[in-house]
Order: C-alpha cells, then sequence, then structure tokens
C-alpha cells in the first residue's frame, strides 16, 4: 500500500473536512482504509455512484464545506458526473477522489480503466492528477501540496465548486501499514482556507448615480446560499427607500423579499400592467430563478439599467440587457452600497405599491381558486407549503415541485429551500435531500418531488441506514405529467409515451424494498391527519404518496393556469 | 420546429438503422417526433438515461449496426457516459444525438443546459455539433452530409464505436411541421456503409517464418464478435499444426479453442507444469481476457515470439511483450496467412498434448469436487453452464458471474456469449441484456449476473414492454460477495462494509416492482424444476434466485479455489 493516501485522508481532516461518500471497489481499497480508519472525517458507504455524488452534494450543500467523494477505477467516476456537474453550476465544494490502476495499463485491455484523468472537462473548476509511486519512493510534499492546493480550489470567494483530483494506486493494494506515524508528522501545518478579499469597488458612483435617477427600482436574487450580511444590508436598503425585490423560492433570502408572488404575478397579469410594473433599474445577483416568466418577461426590457453584481469573471447576462456588469466580491461591495446616503422615501415614487396591488389580487384570486377547487396538485400543495413545520428545510425536486412553490409561496419565509437548478435535472433530487439530512440531522427535511424523480433516484435509498429526519412527499401524477401541462408535449398526443413514464411502477414497493414507512393521502379530508403522521414519526424515515385522480387533476392544473385577474 | 431534424431521421433510416432508444424530455421533442413519425426506426423509450445507454448497447451488440440514442439537454447526456466508455472500449457503433439549448444561453442560468459539445471527450470515436438553425434558414445538406459522416465513422473496418453529435435546437418546439417531403426530396442518396479494404499484409514473412522456428505456439482471442471467416481460418490452422488456441470466454470464438479451461489450468497448475506451458510464440488478436492467471502468466513470458494483430492504430500490448505489432485489417491478413504452404503435423511437437495433459487433470478433480460439494456457488454455475438450452444468448455480469464462466467453461461451445468486459462496470449489465434481448427477439436470452448488479441497474426494467424472451439468472450472495474471496479486502474484516452492500435489499421486491415471475432455488434437488420452469414460461420475463447460506457458500468457493492437482 503506498502510504501517500495517508497523506490525503490526514490533509482532508486537517482542512476541516466533516464528510466523506465512499463507493465500494477494490482499486479504492487504500483510500477507503486511510479516510475510515485514520481520520475523524465521517464516512458513509454508497454503492451506486451517481446517488453517491449527488449524497455528497446534498451533505457540501449543508455545511458549505467540500465533502469527499471516493470511487473506484472505471465507469464509477462518470456515475459521479451529473452530480459533479450539479455542484459545478450551483457552486457546491466536493473534493472528487477517483482511484485508477497505473497509467502504464491504460487502454491496455487491462481491464477496468477507462481516461479517467481531466474527465469531467469543463464541468469542474480544476482537475489534478496525483504520481503513481512504487511504495518505497514516495512524495509525500507533493502529494500534501496538490491536495491543499484541490481543497483551496473548491472553496474559494469566487467560485465554490468541485475539484477533481485522480490518484493512480499500484498494488500491492491490500498491505496494511504497520506505522504511518512518519507520514502524518511530515504533513507541516493545519489548512486554513484561504479567503482573499477583494475590497474592489467598480461603478459604485455609476451604480448610485443610476439608483437615483430611477423610480422604478428591481433588486434580484436568484439562487443562493443564504449570507447575513447581505441579508442585512438588502434590508436596509429596502428599509429606506423604494424598491422591489424579488428572490428566488430557492435563494434562501425569501425574508428580504417584498412581493413573494412575483411568478404568478408575472404570469396571470394583463398586459397594460406588465407595463406598469416594467422596471428602469435592475440590481441582480445570485443564481438563476425558477421563473419562466420572469426571464421571459424581463428580457423584454431593453434600454435599462441593469447592474449585474458578480464574483466569477464570466459574465451572466440571463435577460441578455446587462448594462454594466460589476465583478466584485458581493458582500462588501452591498455594504460600500447599503451605506452610501442616497436612500430616502419619496411619496411620488410607488413602484413597490403596483407591485403589491397586483400580488394582492392574485392571492385573493388564488385563495379563492384553492377553496373552490376539487382534490390536486395544486390544492395539496397549497396546503403543505403553508402548514409545514417551522424546524424544516425545505428540499424541492426538479418536475412540478418547485414551480409548484414558486407560483404558491411558503408562509414561512425563513424556512430554507433547496432544489437542483444548477442544471436542474430530476436524476438526483432525492439522493441530495438524503445527503442534506445525513449532514444536517438538527433539523427535519422535506422532500418534496414527482414520482419520476422518486423511481430515477430511488438507489439514494440504498446506503446503510437511511436517515429518520428526512420525510419524502411524493406527488404521484403518473410519471412525469409536467409533460401534460407545459403548453408543447400535449399538441402530440401520440407521443405521450415518449414524454412521460412508459411504465406504472408502485410506490409501495420502493418503500417496502427501503424500509420506509409509507403514508397515502387521496382526499383533502384526509391531508391534515397524514401530515401529522408524517411528522410524528421518527423511528424510520416516512415517505407521504399524495395520490391524484389523472384526470381531475390535469383539469385543476388548467384551471390555475387559466387563473386571470 | 426546426425542420432539419426529419433530414436526421431519414439519414438515420436510410442507412439501416434499425432501432433507437428514446429518453423522455422537451427539448429532444423534435427529435423524438422526427424518429417515431417518420421513420421506420423501432423506437423504445426508456426513463433512466443511464439504463437507456446500456439497452442501446445491447441492442448495437445484437445487429452491429449503430443504435441511436436521442437525449434531451442538460445531464442526460452525462448518464449516457458510462454506456458510451463501455461502446467505445467494446467497439460497439452508437449514434448518440443530445438535443440542446441554442448556444447563446449557455452558462447564462437559463436552466438544464450544461456544456454538451464534446463532453465524451476521447471516449467517442468522433464529436459534431450541429448549427443551430432559424426556422427559415437551415442548412440541410450540411446537415445530411455531418449526419452521414458520423453513422461512417460509428463502423468503419478499424474500429466500431460511438459517435456524438449535439444537436442544439431553438424555440418553437412543438409546432408540428405540414409537408416535410421537401426535406425528403432534399436527401441525395441512400447511404451505404463505406467499408474500405485495408489489404496490406505487413511482415508476412516475419510471422511465418517465427511460426515455423517455434515450438510452442499459442494463438490467444479476446472478447470479439464472431466472424465466420476468421473462424475457418483459425480451425484450418489447428486442423493443420500443433497449435494451442485460447479464447476468452467472451470472445465468441469458443469452438476454434483447443483448451477450454486455460483459466482454471494456469490457476492451478505447479509450477514446473506452467514452465512447460509456457509458449515461444504468441499471436494474440481481439479484445480483453477475463482470466486474470493468464494476464500474470503471460507477462511473465519475456524474449518470445509475439505478434499482435489489430486494426486500430494504437498498439494494444497487454501483457508488455509484443516483439512485433502488425496493424492490418484482420479478416484478410489471416485469410493470406492461413494460405500460406506452411503448416504441418510433427509429431515431436507435442505443445497441445501438454495442454490437453493439464487440463484434462483439472477436469478430473472439477467434477469430483462439483460431485462432493454442497449446495454453493460453483456448483450451482456449473450445472447451469452446462445445461443451458442450445437456442440461448449468454450475458455475464461483471462480478462473479464471468469468473465462474472462464473457470467452470460452457459445454455448448457454440453458444454467443457477451459481457461488458470494455471497462467492466456493473452499472450496466442488466440494461445491456434488456437491450438485446429486444433486437434479437428470435433467442432466449439468459443473464446471469450477481444480486448487487441487479440492484444497481434496475432501472433496465423501466421500459414500457419488457422482452419476454429475457431469462435473468440472479446469484444472491448476499451483495459484492465477491469482495470476500478475492484476496485482498478479506484481509479488512472491519472494512467489509465498505466493499460490500451496506443493505439487504430483496429481490422479491424488484419482482414485483417490475412485472418479473420470479422463481427461487434454494438447494441443489430443487435446480432442474427451476431451471425448466425458467424457460417455459414465455408469457412474462422471468428471474430465477438462486439462494446460497453465505457461510457455507465461502467454504465452497474456498475449495475450489484452493484445488491443486
Amino acid at each position: 500500500m503506498q502510504k501517500h493516501v495517508f497523506t490525503i485522508a490526514k490533509v482532508c481532516e486537517n482542512a476541516g473536512i466533516k464528510h466523506a461518500v465512499i463507493c465500494p471497489g477494490s482499486r479504492s481499497a487504500p483510500l477507503v482504509y486511510a479516510f475510515t480508519q485514520h481520520t475523524k472525517i465521517n464516512c458513509i458507504s454508497a454503492v451506486d455512484e451517481r446517488s453517491a455524488a449527488f449524497i455528497a452534494l446534498g451533505m457540501a450543500q449543508q455545511t458549505l464545506l467540500p465533502v469527499v467523494l471516493i470511487a473506484t477505477s472505471g465507469t464509477a467516476c462518470l456515475n459521479f458526473f451529473p452530480a459533479v456537474a450539479e455542484a459545478f453550476y450551483q457552486k457546491i465544494p466536493l473534493l472528487v477522489l477517483t482511484a485508477d490502476r497505473p497509467p502504464e495499463l491504460l487502454n491496455q485491455q487491462d481491464g477496468q480503466m477507462i481516461m479517467q484523468k481531466g474527465v469531467y472537462g469543463k464541468h469542474v473548476l480544476a482537475s489534478h492528477e496525483l504520481l503513481c509511486y512504487d511504495e518505497n519512493n514516495i512524495d509525500y510534499k507533493l502529494t500534501e501540496r496538490i491536495v491543499k492546493h484541490a481543497i483551496e480550489e473548491s472553496v474559494n470567494p469566487i467560485k465554490n465548486g468541485p475539484v477533481h483530483i485522480n490518484v493512480p494506486l499500484r498494488e500491492p493494494l491490500y498491505n496494511l501499514p504497520i506505522d504511518i506515524s512518519d507520514v502524518e508528522k511530515a504533513i507541516t501545518h493545519t489548512h486554513e482556507f484561504i479567503k482573499p478579499s477583494m475590497r474592489k469597488l467598480p461603478f459604485l458612483k455609476e451604480l448610485s448615480d443610476a439608483w437615483i435617477s430611477s423610480k422604478k427600482r428591481l433588486i434580484l436574487v436568484g439562487q443562493s446560499f443564504p449570507n447575513k450580511a447581505i441579508k442585512t444590508y438588502l434590508e436596509k436598503i429596502s428599509n429606506a427607500d423604494d424598491v422591489v425585490i424579488l428572490t428566488d423560492i430557492t435563494s434562501n433570502y425569501l425574508t428580504v423579499a417584498n412581493i413573494q408572488h412575483f411568478d404568478a404575478v408575472i404570469q396571470f397579469s394583463q398586459e397594460e400592467i406588465l407595463e406598469q410594473l416594467a422596471p428602469d433599474f435592475i440590481l441582480s445577483l445570485g443564481g438563476p430563478f425558477v421563473s419562466k416568466a420572469l426571464k421571459n418577461w424581463l428580457k423584454k426590457q431593453k434600454g435599462i439599467h441593469h447592474f449585474r453584481l458578480q464574483g466569477e469573471p464570466d459574465l451572466v447576462n440571463t435577460y441578455q440587457n446587462v448594462s454594466q456588469p460589476i465583478i466584485a466580491e458581493v458582500t462588501p461591495y452591498l455594504e460600500s452600497f447599503q451605506s452610501l446616503h442616497i436612500f430616502k422615501r419619496d411619496a411620488q415614487k410607488n413602484y413597490l405599491q403596483l407591485w403589491k396591488q397586483s400580488e394582492n389580487k392574485y392571492l385573493v384570486s388564488l385563495e379563492n381558486f384553492i377553496q373552490d377547487i376539487h382534490w390536486s396538485e395544486p390544492k395539496a400543495m397549497y396546503k403543505i407549503l403553508h402548514c409545514l413545520p417551522a424546524e424544516t428545510v425545505l428540499h424541492l425536486g426538479n418536475s412540478s415541485s418547485v414551480r409548484w412553490a414558486s407560483w404558491l409561496g411558503i408562509s414561512n419565509t425563513e424556512m430554507p429551500c433547496y432544489s437542483n437548478r444548477g442544471t436542474s435535472g430530476i436524476d438526483g433530487s432525492v439522493s441530495t435531500a438524503v445527503g442534506a439530512a445525513l449532514a444536517n440531522p438538527q433539523k427535519i427535511h422535506t422532500l418534496i418531488v414527482g414520482d419520476l424523480s422518486l423511481f430515477y433516484d430511488q438507489n439514494a435509498f440504498w446506503i446503510k441506514q437511511l436517515p429518520t429526519n428526512l420525510k419524502i412527499i411524493v406527488l404521484n401524477n403518473g410519471g412525469g405529467n409536467i409533460f401534460n401541462w407545459i403548453d408543447g408535449p400535449s399538441k402530440y398526443p401520440d407521443q405521450l409515451e415518449y414524454f412521460t413514464t412508459p411504465n406504472q411502477l408502485s410506490i409501495a414497493n420502493v418503500c417496502k424494498q427501503y424500509g420506509l414507512n409509507q403514508l397515502v393521502c387521496d382526499q383533502e379530508e384526509k391531508l391534515e391527519q397524514t401530515m401529522n403522521s408524517l411528522y410524528e414519526n421518527f423511528e424510520q424515515p416516512c415517505l407521504l404518496e399524495l395520490v391524484f385522480d389523472m384526470t381531475s387533476n390535469l383539469s385543476a392544473i388548467k384551471a390555475f393556469k387559466n387563473l386571470a385577474y
């Protein structure tokens, strides 16, 4: 066994890494041994590498520290790729360690080997390969340097994300070393994440001039991880002056939003109202928005002030109208901006008031709709989103779940809310929630997903011990029902089999297979009671299946989509 | 809808492509529409892209024609990657069509988009991207040229394999065209696969000189797709002269092998016997060997003649002793070689005889072992491999299944036999067999896999209609049991949870979920009857679970591994 695997493990431990997700395999055995037997890092094992990687993503999403992922050689690392791409776009730190066979065997038909070096292409922040050592000829210092550097790359002020280290290991893999104290001693110092400050304040004057001269000011905050300082600065601004703050359902800044239901307001308002709501000034930050209505509407707003504040140098210009990119560290920049003495209430400016009027109209019409509508997705989702326990972290699937939340809103705006919107795949929603629940056991974690996402990612449950603080709510709409109600596919009735699930699987079988306690609710009257049961049982993980009649569900969805006022 | 999607579909149809595997999605809708509504290509739908891609691989493995794979944008294409890598190393043609969003939206937080262009790196034979057209400004000729070229690249005399075309599509996606006759007419001619001949015969004299001067001649044929001509030439050579032909269990040339049990012979023979069996001449062709014993033993044979005959220019030198690479088209080269007048029987040469003696000793000792041993994997596998119905195509999982077959042999050497040995992953064994059974419905397809492979790839069954000609035999050894009997991991008793399955899942639940008829055999006496039942039912797909007691199974495996003679 090449003893630099202990250097890798120890450097990770010293850097403060708390969790590792390990996939079974032989080539990776030395790494697994080093992490499980010689560090205090919490190691969990997951068989399906695709799920394992999303579990690691969920853990890192909760802790905001890099989580280590260990794979054996071959296609194992390719199964990590969907989660690696999601981590890249969602800026979640992962340290991906892929065991490999010695380089001289590559492409020589020697078995279980692919071209692992650099395999994630541009979807990692950096990619490294350690040297392949003989047992008695190991460069511990170089190993230490590369691993430390990789960890720093995964958490940096510009952009967190996944970093890959390929680790070729020569046989013998299984001779246990008697003493590794020399390896441990060789590591020079504990690691501290370097968070260099970027306190440059470009275009601050231009921003404040534009703010003063504008009447209809919009601040947009896309998907983000919560940051108290940013929250405080945004609150100060909105308390002192007239501004509309729209934050995505996954922004984790819902408390500073002053129009929560913008997605529905834009979707359902008439053209002349939308013209009044149009901004002449935008300050945007953070990741993507779920709302397609917002995106399409903002793309029409041309010739306005649009300041895009972001850390990374490559401009994100989602609405194609950024007038001035501001590349700077967001927190200190906002601090400086909010401390300018330019904010004052002006009775003449009533932009927020205009939005409030529209939102109130929507809320009246929504409440009437919910009261009148029969048992269906919108009814169930509205009720659930307004009665979740206070101590819940909310995870939303990428099918209809996250859209419902964006349209219907959630009553507890303090609730952390996550969804894999980096790539918007359905491939890892369940695993991500499993990882989050494991890494943040003080909280209850509620996952709301469609049945398609559940079946796709059922190997999420294939771990030794499922977290009992995980509560899963499944919208059983018969498989990819979203394709029935986004406009396009319903135009191809012959084709629906290619859009929706081709096979009716049973959620009961999934629960039975993985030891989940199953609750079923198929009518409004049972919802309160089943929700109570869901949150009362902490002896095993629980799943609540919401069953709808396909036809009446579709009619309710159509009625919701025609909600005009 | 951009009408060049019909060009893509029609060019594929004209090229003789018979099958397409389609994954649900919205961006890919125009492609799906074109393939399903405007071609006669058999389209099947599979939800999990990872399984879908292995299903396509299994189809192409049976037909040796490219199979089309269609994904929507985002991480869908990454889930194809494990099968793409397997296809690359196993040289199986696939045409991977990934729908994409327009390039100007890339990395702009516009949703469900990753950097798809070139995403498979070096694991495809070629990678293309079509232009992103507006509806009225489409270059049909360019589309035709790229698609034709891609198909040619996927099936060429040097090396078949996967080819990727990224297909960015602009909205609207769902406006159906009234008339596509103009598009169809624009396609100039039907496509014929170009199979240029490479009838160069390099080093033929060196090869024949070495043949004549050698006494212990070995021909090695690794994993291959069957080719009648090659079979004939090899038979002629071995009938005319003294040569040992060793063919891998997945070579599909078992009929020309004259020592079927070489894997066990090498594993179990004493050192002095192995010295006698050592070759002074090797002619090697084809893909990898399953046998690790063969690999390790041949790596020790230095300074011998070793001619490696292969089409692709990058030398495969598995045993690190190739003395002369021969880069040439294999069939015509072997034809020329066998037609030389150099082959004659020589009573002095008794190399084959030596091998036969060793093999016979092994067979006697094996038969005694099988007779005496209690119910266990080796007993069950021996019985099964020697009683499979004649009309069966055999698919072997990558865990212990393929190793058992290599050690125990199969009685019907005409039986086609496949295993994903390109990358030796467990991620797609089940899906590959499902695809094979769908594409080759005239045959019965028997898949033998471990329980770990079954659970890992259970989404293989998530298709509309499972093939009833598929028979699945599962070695239920309690999850990744192979790690208990390859030497290394058993040295780490504390660690076994990281090597084996961390959760006991039930095969019965899998059968129930996907509508498989389940049979169970937990003792020798029931084997014949359950095997008969397995092959009698063609109303639904059937699965036979072989259940072993963990402890007595392990002792039987150990006894087998200590078989000396």
